[in-house]
């Protein structure tokens, strides 16, 4: 028992964390709790930068619990199990994104919407677990975290790609799952913004056979959008005479831009009953009414997904060959990495290769 | 052939009509077009008044096409029918409401919603038709209407209840339908506002089994709502703590308030993947992003319906006895009434008795 108990008991993992507003990361020692009968522990080989990492390191909600350690695009190999796990040998190759608990007893978690959990899901870093612990995310040598919230990866399909699909790439799979986009091949997509989460956007729409605009602020993601990422059409947002041209011809639209934008103009481009779905962070949504009546049009929002969605969409990308664009990173890159992606400068997710620097 | 052309040629048609901006409305003799094989013409008995008469008598969007005839809510007795219709008989008692034509032949008119037509649909008054001329609306005896866009209306039911459906009740009718509220009893309905659009949607809501609230700035609505109306539970808008104990309660929200108004605190009280409709008319509709994301929530638009919508709508009132709550009144009340609607000082909607005052 003792032994077992020693086995299963909580270990030192080493992490980077932010211990202020300044966000600034540094290496971390701090514990994970023993690994429960139902949880996993995960040898943590991948994690993908986000930009919730740098809302919590840098305490942009006011909520960050320091030390922070963030991270929830997480890829690794199982290295325990506990005696009830049943998904999950050791040795698998998982995924763990942006949550790690919810009730599991609610209506959404029967419907596998656990991010929408009644009694609210525990994010995967700076949130606070069932126990009162405070959560630590990816950037970490192993996880411990309960088998529910882990996906399988196949083998087949590289650890360090897999990372971002666990937000960027259920951010936007999600939505176009929900609005049955993978049901009418054909038909036409727009996405707005080209970064971790427009890539991902584009991707999905060309594998789902939708017809994809890209539409960008700038003229130099032209060429990647329409040669690398196979979009259909590529169009300056700022440009009247091209958005006038698009009026009424698009059936979807993914809005992944971050800053501030008009919608109007984009409401307008959408045919009779489109759909704008929302997964951006604009500060504020400002439309007129009328952009919705005159064509019985709908604004939707979405963030991550559930655990059913993740796994299919892992699946997914497994079986049609469909893989972020990552640049791998060592960890001494991180506080580097993160001044890029707030300067949107990555093309188009930074994955830290935990394994071979995280020592 | 004389004699035919003469039966079906256009006669004088006594109309009240607004001559200028002011609004003001007297008198007008104006020709309708002879009843073509299609058209049924149609001897008008009564007329709703609707926010949209003031909004073109009052060129509020600077395209009114004077003089304008009014009255898009019309109800009334067949009185002449073309060769060619098939529908329609002598007698029959009708309704025609917000639009007039479309071009029958495009995606949406094949769908009917024929007020999403391609080409544009053609509203019953200050519309241009296809041959060119301004359409007139229902404050005249008698209208000139191709039969696709008339609707059959029970001798059992009124006429002058029948009117204020033809746009008040597909406005809210429509959306409920299309969001497949009546499919779901025991859900929960929010109604934001209680004017000629609020007070169908309650009653709507309740035939379809829903637990209704009314969302108003007015105490004074509270016992009508509740009492008269049916609603389950009233709301003061303004008051927080009301507010706050039905956060994440509502399946659907149809907001028909007309003036300006805050879209967060009505969509914290949405449950996951609930809706809000919009028919009302804002100038703005402005929110932040959070309100959607969290809860996948949907902000939709509707306007009016198509017509095997209204169709259904009116055979549905005349089966459960939905009625609206009216206020008949002459055509000399007409200018005195459209003050009182632009003071919402009207339970719940005007309708001019046109068979008995417009002689």
């Amino acid at each position: 028992m003792v032994k077992q108990k020693k086995t299963m008991s909580s270990e030192d993992c080493l992490g980077w964390a932010a211990r202020d507003a300044s966000g600034h990361l540094s290496p971390y020692k701090f514990n994970r709790r023993a690994v429960g009968d139902d949880d996993v522990h995960v040898k943590i080989t991948h994690c993908g930068v986000c930009y919730a990492d740098i809302v919590w390191t840098r305490n942009k909600f006011g909520d960050s619990k320091y030390p922070v350690v963030p991270g929830h695009e997480i890829a690794g190999v199982v290295s325990k199990v506990g005696s009830n796990v049943k998904r999950f040998n050791v040795g698998d190759h998982v995924g763990v994104g942006t949550y790690v608990n919810s009730c599991r007893d609610c209506e959404y978690c029967d419907d596998r919407l656990e991010h929408q959990c009644s009694k609210g899901g525990v994010f995967t870093f700076n949130g606070v677990d069932s126990d009162g612990t405070i959560t630590k995310g990816g950037y970490s040598n192993f996880i411990v975290v309960h088998e529910r919230y882990c996906f399988k990866i196949p083998k087949s399909y590289p650890l360090a790609s897999a990372a971002p699909l666990l937000c960027a790439g259920i951010t936007v799979y999600s939505p176009m799952i929900r609005h049955k986009m993978n049901e009418q091949p054909g038909k036409s997509l727009g996405v707005i913004g080209l970064g971790g989460l427009g890539h991902m956007a584009v991707k999905f729409g060309k594998a789902f056979g939708l017809n994809v605009t890209v539409f960008s602020t700038s003229i130099s993601k032209k060429d990647e959008a329409l040669n690398l990422l196979g979009a259909d059409n590529f169009v300056i947002s700022s440009d009247e005479d091209q958005m006038k041209r698009l009026t009424k011809t698009l059936d979807f639209i993914i809005d992944t831009a971050s800053g501030d934008h008009p919608f109007d103009p984009y409401l307008a481009l959408l045919k009779t009953l489109g759909i704008l779905v929302v997964v951006g962070a604009a500060n504020e949504i400002k439309f007129s009414p009328v952009s919705l009546f005159f064509g019985l049009k709908t604004i939707s929002g979405s963030s991550v997904g559930g655990t059913k969605d993740i796994q299919e969409m892992i699946d997914l990308c497994a079986e049609k060959n469909i893989y972020p664009k990552i640049e791998v990173i060592p960890i001494e890159y991180a506080n580097e990495a993160i001044e890029r992606v707030i300067k949107n400068d990555v093309k188009y997710r930074f994955v830290i290769d935990i394994e071979n620097s995280l020592k």
